[in-house]
């Protein structure tokens, strides 16, 4: 275990964490997932293509960030953080779909459906959540209880009423009115900030946090979420294709309500820099080391890309 | 517990038991789905049209079966029983979008994506996905051993390499080509037949059946998914568009390899007479009251609809 002062201060290589713990992920992602050459070669070969389509893998190392804050080894979050990233890419395969958001670039390349096909796009979706839960419920390194918990946990992150996909839903609804900055919030805590909180919640249930800690977690998560779709609004606007990976201002070109549209690019900033501040509040409360649960809203706040 | 000459014989009220059976869930799926008045309004609206279409219940009548048979009580087996229909529902949803089957009619009545929209379809299919593996998670009457190997089941059964999802892949890369009698029989056994033997092998497993118990149960379920897929290609010739409650003979105006299309209507119902007595010749090896499995056998064989 490393002491504070090797994690906090300028000699902490946050990129290098990332970039560790990001080949950690991939890894256990490639192993996870059924191989190209199986049968059915066209949704296996979807699935790869997406969930290896040069995501930052924010969630699973969030998740195993604050697991490891809190004592657990990496090898027993890996599974559930790979769950995560499961059902986060198979939300983005359904999201780009021409009937929902109708993406056809994502991270600087065609996205599922327009690379294969809208029915293979839709299968590979469905088969890598029905994935994500069969990981969960068969890992054996986590004792039954633990599984029943991160599977609830994650549904109700990921589905309805209260989760990623109600989130969605009143996206798409949104965007043939005007909406409040209530509103708007609302969307961005369901569709984004739900599964960026499971993911905290889940890597501090692994570890066994007390619940007063797993609701200080939640809290801090949901700043980071919060943190998160501001940072994206701002980079749609200002990001340049290359960065990002995908044309930006389509939301402007879409009329959709964001935080810089309905609150201006500079009150947006200087709103990202009070979450930001809010969330590291919450991490103060947390008796055990979180320099790198800092590190990471603060590489949310300045992030490029 | 009934004695074995109550359930046999002519006395035994099959329709009474479905019906019975069929209400149970009914008032179960009814008590476990977001209600229609609950945000996001479309989303669960669109699944309550979707799951309260008129369907037969047939999956989960075979799990309650399967658990009674082998001493489970209702109330332990009714929510996994309610997964599994939430799982064959949200298939039904996304078969039916245009870029699959396309289908505008399902049990008389205009299918998800025509009554709503494509998003609202597609998100009422993943919503339910999510929901049922929720539902077993969450499940408290049974032990959490259970709930994993249960969610597990229900997972590679509804997934790919070797679940429904996988059938679907292979059954639409067969539609532009001849297929022969094998392919036909290994694309149903992952379409409808895996997500069957799960429902006879869930309701065993709740009821704590041995291995080899287990093993001659997905047997005969195994049988049954083959007299279901037969019986439904022939009703897709014969029946009415009243008893169907979909247009009939859609499979072969779409030249779809079908077992009358691929052995002739006669060589088909001999098949089927077949694979029933087949599933019998399983049951008989079961050292437990199997007469109300036996009943479905000869339900499926002689269904009109």
């Amino acid at each position: 275990m490393k002491t504070s002062s090797e994690l906090s201060g300028p000699a902490f290589d946050l990129k290098g964490f990332f970039n560790e713990r990001h080949a950690l992920i991939d890894g256990a992602l490639d192993r996870l997932l059924p191989g190209e050459s199986v049968d059915p070669v066209s949704v296996h070969t979807a699935i790869r293509w997406s969930v290896f389509a040069g995501g930052k893998r924010f969630r699973p190392i969030l998740l195993l960030t604050t697991g490891e804050a809190f004592g657990a080894h990496p090898e027993k979050l890996l599974a559930t953080a790979c769950a995560l990233e499961m059902i986060h890419t198979y939300s983005l395969i359904h999201d780009d779909l021409p009937s929902m958001d109708d993406d056809e670039l994502r991270r600087g390349r065609p996205t599922c459906h327009i690379r294969f096909n809208e029915a293979t796009a839709i299968l590979a979706g469905d088969a890598l959540q029905t994935l994500a839960f069969q990981t969960i419920a068969e890992e054996s390194s986590l004792s039954t209880e633990k599984r029943v918990l991160l599977v609830s946990e994650l549904c109700r992150a990921a589905g309805t009423p209260l989760g990623m996909v109600a989130g969605q839903a009143h996206d798409l609804e949104a965007e043939s009115r005007a909406v409040t900055t209530g509103e708007l919030e609302q969307i961005h805590r369901l569709k984004t900030a739900a599964l960026i909180i499971a993911a905290a919640r889940c890597g501090a249930i692994i570890a066994g946090a007390t619940d007063p800690e797993l609701e200080a977690v939640s809290r801090y998560a949901a700043q980071l979420g919060l943190l998160f779709q501001i940072t994206d609004d701002l980079l749609d606007i200002t990001a340049t294709v290359e960065a990002l990976g995908k044309t930006p201002g389509k939301d402007a070109r879409a009329q959709k309500a964001t935080y810089p549209s309905l609150y201006g690019i500079e009150a947006a900033h200087q709103r990202a820099d009070l979450v930001h501040q809010e969330a590291c509040a919450v991490l103060e409360q947390i008796d055990t080391p979180t320099e790198r649960l800092r590190a990471i809203a603060d590489y949310i706040l300045k992030r490029d890309a």
